[in-house]
């Protein structure tokens, strides 16, 4: 998608095919940065200090550094290790397990020297089969965008609520939840997107707020608390997240919060979809209570940063000094919750039997 | 209640009895800071900015207000016009406009030159009844806190989530919300609070979390998207929450994102109590779309006020320059939502026949 008028996606191979590049979204939307990362500890570095983040984007990033990591020691043994450390980085996203041992399956039989350039293929593998996932993706939502009744009664605009940043800078290209909204303005639909301010990292204000402004379609940037009063007041049509796992009886892991705003569409009969590509589900768990929850950092939620009125970048404490945080960074919203499950292949309800019919060669179900 | 183990309240007459003292609640948690209002225009200044904010202490500022008022006017037009000019500055609250409706009352059939000292004498009351509410609100939420199943079973500590600021610092002294947990505190009760930041204006960070630090309690700081997954974990005993207006029949306008705690709370059976004193309630209305929402500045939500490394006050921008944002103050929890109303007068369920039970003199089910 667009960053100033040029297109960008948000990880590539450098040209000297020696590392590979991503944006910084720590700075955003304040600057925009590009960095080289050449090492498999620049790499980790990345993915936990979350230049890179999104479930999606995660993986493609995984394998990328899996690639650094075989260049310099692409013995068996080495990399399961550093597959674990990657896993271990960010609990809760499966795309990145699914990346790692993927990737590992793959050169397990292959010769010791093949296997940097096997896993460099593979990176690369990860991040077309990503993009072409979302493009899917947002064609499916766009037939759920088109079947809502205010669309059929041609009330304007739509109005799609989302939470955090399930946008192209979660994955590779176009986003897993904006797909669909992507796919809707360049048909010309008349759409308008509340945007959750997602704290503590304020992915919503930062990330989706730089995204939707870049393109040019209209949003609203909100408080995390103010979506149950908008659909009170009838102003939300539609929901639509992202996730970071989905169990495969259609449990959804997405950023903390997610879980009030599908009580809340609940409440107010308003659809509430989650749009992700296919490597998000995890196939071995149908027990919500099974999906870790990461915990961060307490300084997530006492420190914001953001733009000082000279233009500099600062982190300023919103508390009292020395008090105690939790940071939970997930949680979970039950499959009861859930209208659909918006996927690479068509659009799913949250249940096993729905899922593994798009999916069959994941499920003891079908198989 | 207590700063720095020096006992204050929010409000109280300036030693001169020519102005009235506030602490400037803008700058908390950074900087503890009492004002000295003189005037009508500083007086409204205070309301208007939030440094003095929380149904029951806005209506003794809009006491203290008119008696200003009544000192520079006295004529019962010029009291009436001061009158609207506060009433609509905080829309929500509806003890700012029970405070100015009760005083014009009383002033109406006094001579002119009298005015002003029975306002001063109004404003002091109302603080005091105030206070002795709280108080009394402490007292009837302990109970509620000793019924839960926990604490029969001794499970310790005893879990409270509190969203927004209904304590001391929202009233004259102890609280709403808070003050069951202060009287528990006192009694050696082990309790714990989960404090929901709040966001737009971070009233749990700056000021709940500063009160119960300044009073030694026990808390988590958590973003306010936190609290449903804490719910889920069985981490929350009891939700604890004040108000700015209660229909007659259960409603309970209160901070933005209340409503979504409630639905977690809900889904969860976790007790959802709200606690405030009877000023709060508004008899004339028993639909809660009858009551006004208070749409505040976008800059709420972009920029945030904290403590630089330095130790300077200084507001960060956390979206991308001039973006649309939207900002509604309050939303609305249906009552059947709510498990009980904690009032001066006793705990209520949140219909009209048992609100009109404690409060005979108001209802026309008792008339």
């Amino acid at each position: 998608m667009n960053v100033n008028g040029k297109p960008y996606r948000t990880i590539w191979t450098s040209p000297d095919r020696h590392a590979f590049e991503i944006i910084d979204q720590t700075l955003l939307p304040h600057q925009f940065t590009t960095i080289r990362v050449g090492s498999f500890k620049e790499a980790i570095y990345a993915i936990s200090s979350m230049q890179v983040r999104g479930a999606p984007l995660i993986g493609a990033t995984a394998a990328y550094a899996m690639w650094l990591s075989a260049q310099e020691n692409s013995t068996l043994e080495a990399l399961r290790l550093t597959g674990d450390k990657l896993i271990r980085s960010r609990p809760t996203a499966v795309n990145l397990r699914w990346a790692v041992n993927e990737l590992l399956n793959r050169l397990t039989s292959i010769p010791k020297t093949d296997r940097p350039s096997r896993a460099l293929e593979f990176a690369e593998e990860v991040c077309e089969s990503d993009v072409e996932s979302c493009r899917r993706i947002g064609l499916a939502g766009l037939k759920v965008i088109k079947a809502l009744p205010e669309f059929k009664k041609n009330r304007r605009p739509i109005n799609v609520l989302t939470h955090c940043n399930a946008g192209w800078l979660a994955c590779v290209d176009w986003g897993s939840a904006l797909s669909p909204i992507y796919a809707a303005h360049a048909e010309g639909i008349d759409i308008h997107v509340w945007v959750d301010e997602t704290r503590p990292r304020n992915q919503g204000a930062s990330l989706t707020s730089f995204e939707l402004d870049q393109q040019g379609i209209p949003f609203h940037l909100i408080s995390d608390n103010a979506g149950g009063h908008l659909m009170q007041e009838g102003k939300v049509d539609l929901c639509l997240v992202g996730a970071d796992r989905v169990t495969r009886n259609g449990h959804v892991a997405n950023k903390i919060g997610t879980y009030l705003k599908a009580l809340a569409a609940g409440d107010n009969a308003v659809p509430f979809y989650v749009a992700f590509p296919g490597t998000t589900i995890d196939w071995s768990i149908d027990t919500w209570r099974d999906i870790p929850i990461e915990e961060r950092s307490g300084d997530e939620v006492t420190l914001i940063r953001g733009r000082l009125e000279d233009g500099t970048i600062a982190d300023v404490s919103i508390g009292p000094n020395n008090i105690s945080t939790a940071n939970p960074a997930f949680d979970v919203t039950p499959s009861n919750l859930i209208t659909g499950l918006i996927t690479e292949r068509g659009v799913a309800k949250a249940n096993e039997h729905s899922l593994a019919k798009l999916y069959p060669e994941h499920s003891q179900l079908i198989q």
